[in-house]
């Protein structure tokens, strides 16, 4: 339990960034705590969920959602204690799981369904993450956009990433081939092939991606989670196997571009290897969470999941660690403790 | 019924061309025709069905069918003549849908299964676009690939040629809801909405593309049938409806290139857009070609559909007819008469 202080600071887009979020982007605000009506309830956000897409939400481009506003408080999830309720739906103490947004306090009103209770025995990292948003999008992304099938041989990129790492675990789990994450350093690699049972890693930096799938993948890929967007995307593409797919699920690699990004011109291939490329936003299977969350929960109850997260504490520090997304600095979810 | 003369005339590649098909990437021989034995039949070749998947061929590059080996006659179909049988399989004057190659002389084997004796009724030219290689095309790739409903807007390339006039008209009578060609001449726009029905045609060569779209299509593409690949494919790429599908034909723009061509940035659309692009080829439809053919015959014989033949006479000018195909020389489908 913990209580009302006297101010509910808040992070608001000041201008949209050119690149990287940088010291100009964000302005911290000081205001009142909002004061809950009847119906409903005040909570105290405790945890953010760091995802790349808030990236995507600043800029001022018509996307899945509208952009932010400037003068707006960022948007994003994030798990809030609630502190002073007004309606039965909550009760004090609670932990909800809701877009809280970058700030100390947030209301939550009865009419709202996109917040959610934690049923007692998650761990609030594990509800942003194999619970949350990543494992969703990763369990969706790969068994229904992706149509997995056993034997596939799996490619995912990011694949030290809250999403990747699960894509990467889900595919084994349900009788891929073969595995391949690519990541960014030895030691990410390491942790995939070493902790969560990839059966191979491409150090992206150190290695030629191209010349290491042909090597690992020698029948080609069938199955491609793409976190990445750009060159990778591109080789991909150009060693799809017959009716490989292509699960578009974010391009990281181009949120902070500030020129064109080059298109993947190996697209040309998914017509011999009758391949087909998709995108798809994770919202839109939020009715049916419930599915993949009790596969997901019996698998960690049987330890087959691995999670990490990277914790970065104080709400100052939440675009430091937007900034890791895009830098590789974080192994797993990346989580602000407010 | 046509006689056997003494030669065989046939177009070999000579060397494999970059960039356009010129004087030095064929080879005219003469030899004697093949002799039929048992269970074989000898046919002349009277027309050639031109297709831009020929200039692919010629490419020592992996595809869905192997490059055509230096030396050899060059691969692509036709009608030919039985001038001679020694099976009952065909009788002499039967015209036979096939790979011909591109010579004057073929020689049919009792076991293939790709030739198709026509039907009487079915005139050549006519039975190599709207019931040959471009009539299933379309249909298949419009109806199962891009899964059209009634009501899309669709958008098609390459729409005054062979592929893209039938795409068209077949979006039309399956009840789209706005069907829009992109062509390269005010006379090929002007067939497309005069003749065939289209709703509206964009000019590439002197309009913008993108502004174009964005006016004639306020609510987005759904579905986009490509057939030229580059620049186009990326601006339709930006401008897809919510689930919105692009069929992935063929990339003319880039079966000549020499340099490695542009890919399409706007990939990263098919995220937001829950976007899904495919790519297939026609020969998997093969055993089910008889459905799509007896719709097709059905607006046929209800003068429902409009086909042109570009007809160039001479087994020597069918380089020249493969070029038209990439300068857009043609209005319809490309045949070589010989």
């Amino acid at each position: 339990m913990v209580g009302v202080t006297s101010d509910n600071r808040r992070l608001v887009l000041a201008e949209r960034p050119v690149g990287m979020v940088d010291e100009r982007t964000l302005r911290m605000e000081t205001v009142p705590p909002p004061v809950p009506g009847p119906g409903e309830a005040l909570a105290r956000v405790r945890w953010l969920s760091i995802d790349p897409t808030i990236r995507t939400w600043m800029d001022d481009r018509p996307g899945y959602l509208p952009p932010i506003v400037v003068g707006d408080v960022v948007r994003g999830a994030g798990i809030a204690e609630v502190v002073d309720s007004r309606t039965d739906r909550y009760a004090e103490g609670d932990l909800v799981y809701a877009m809280t947004g970058w700030q100390d306090y947030t209301l939550f009103a009865e009419g709202e369904n996109v917040a959610q209770v934690l049923p007692a025995g998650i761990e609030p990292a594990t509800a942003l993450s194999v619970f949350g948003i990543n494992g969703m999008t990763a369990w969706f992304g790969l068994l229904e956009v992706g149509a997995l099938q056993p034997g596939d041989t799996v490619v995912v990129s990011g694949g030290a990433g809250a999403t990747g790492s699960l894509v990467g675990q889900i595919a084994r789990l349900k009788g891929a081939g073969r595995v391949v994450g690519i990541a960014g350093t030895p030691e990410k690699c390491a942790w995939l092939t070493g902790t969560l049972g990839f059966d191979v890693a491409v150090d992206y930096r150190s290695e030629n991606v191209a010349a290491a799938l042909h090597r690992h993948c020698p029948a080609g890929i069938d199955l491609y989670f793409d976190n990445v967007g750009g060159e990778i995307l591109d080789v991909c593409l150009g060693q799809l196997a017959m009716r490989g797919r292509v699960v578009l699920c974010g391009a990281i690699s181009a949120y902070n571009a500030t020129g064109r990004p080059l298109g993947p011109a190996n697209v040309v291939n998914l017509i011999p290897r009758r391949g087909r490329m998709e995108g798809f936003i994770i919202l839109d299977y939020v009715e049916r969470f419930a599915t993949a969350q009790l596969e997901l929960a019996g698998w960690m109850a049987e330890g087959k999941i691995v999670h990490a997260e990277h914790v970065v504490r104080g709400l100052e520090r939440a675009p430091e660690a937007l900034n890791m997304l895009f830098t590789g600095a974080n192994t797993g979810k990346v989580v602000v403790e407010l």
